[in-house]
């Protein structure tokens, strides 16, 4: 296998889930910034010019982060259960790693595109500066009721530690540096947040 | 277990996928277009008060259908492969469900929760209508791209047929019997929907 990583949030992701798990692969760095990852040689890894990319055991490569976890959690299979150690917690770290991702990460991340990065994204994704206002007031909505949804509760998953603290984590990791994501008042989300920034994972 | 029944896309997704796999479950409808769906005793099941919603053998509730799905398929394993038969399939699979929910139906759904049906959400999501025509272009642009990643494929999966052609069938049946979706000089695309119409799950 080989991980192609670059600069972003989606790489960290990764990166943090093989922390965890304490995989290492060979890897191989795209430049993103310089757009490599729009060039053919990568379209050829991911038809979506996006990253990071794995080449898994077959030669053939997969992308989306969701997918790679899930394929390395197979590979390297231990009781740590970041995916969940019966169908009934698999179902539940699904769940609220699809909700994470439609109902507040995309919008967010896409506002971003539209707004602040539209320069980076305007020959990349199909941006639009107008969309950069209400998708970021979509994503920190859902930020809202997630930071309801965390009372009383460690992880997404309860006291359960999963792929959808990994993936919101990446995210909201970066948007923090870009002094975004989290809200101070969002008192659950920035517990949560100080917890798993103490990983020793959240260097990765 | 129990499912948990409506209107709309998403329920029919899972009633697609479980006619496929000849499962047949106890069911509840829920009144979508009176809104019962987000009142208490829904928001219970499912707190982003979606439908459609599945009630496990452990008692608790699992929502979002790609969850639905994956939860379904460990629980009735045959050789069918809506998921995939290796880590790779599998793999293949994810990456495509999730390309094709992040790049063309969220927008696409949100373009029309924002627009023609900015009425029936106004209460229930953060629906913004100078989003609707932004996202409908951004669901369009990676409609033609998939167009295009189609040439010379059955299904989404190459010969494979699975859980990423029931996920974009469902949402493009929908959307189709409201005037959009495909277009008929998607004309890769339009072939594939011919071919998912004509199986007897499209029905369910």
């Amino acid at each position: 296998m080989k991980f192609f990583n670059s600069f972003g949030p989606n790489p960290a992701i990764v990166r943090i889930f093989m922390a965890e798990k304490g995989i290492e692969l060979e890897s191989q760095e795209v430049d993103l910034m310089a757009g490599e990852n729009r060039q053919e040689a990568h379209l050829k890894r991911n038809p979506s010019g996006q990253m990071p990319a794995l080449e898994m055991d077959n030669g053939n490569y997969v992308s989306e982060v969701t997918a790679i976890m899930e394929y390395l959690d197979e590979k390297f299979p231990d009781e740590k259960g970041l995916i969940g150690n019966t169908p009934e917690e698999r179902a539940e770290t699904r769940m609220w790693t699809r909700k994470i991702d439609l109902l507040i990460c995309e919008p967010l991340a896409n506002g971003g595109r539209c707004g602040p990065m539209y320069e980076i994204f305007k020959t990349r994704m199909p941006v639009d500066q107008s969309l950069a206002e209400g998708l970021t007031n979509w994503g920190n909505h859902y930020m809202n009721w997630l930071d309801d949804q965390m009372e009383g509760k460690t992880y997404i998953c309860g006291d359960r530690f999963s792929m959808a603290d990994i993936l919101f984590f990446g995210w909201m990791n970066f948007m923090g540096s870009l002094g975004g994501g989290i809200m101070p008042e969002q008192k659950n989300l920035t517990a949560w947040k100080e917890r798993m920034a103490a990983r020793p994972s959240a260097e990765a």
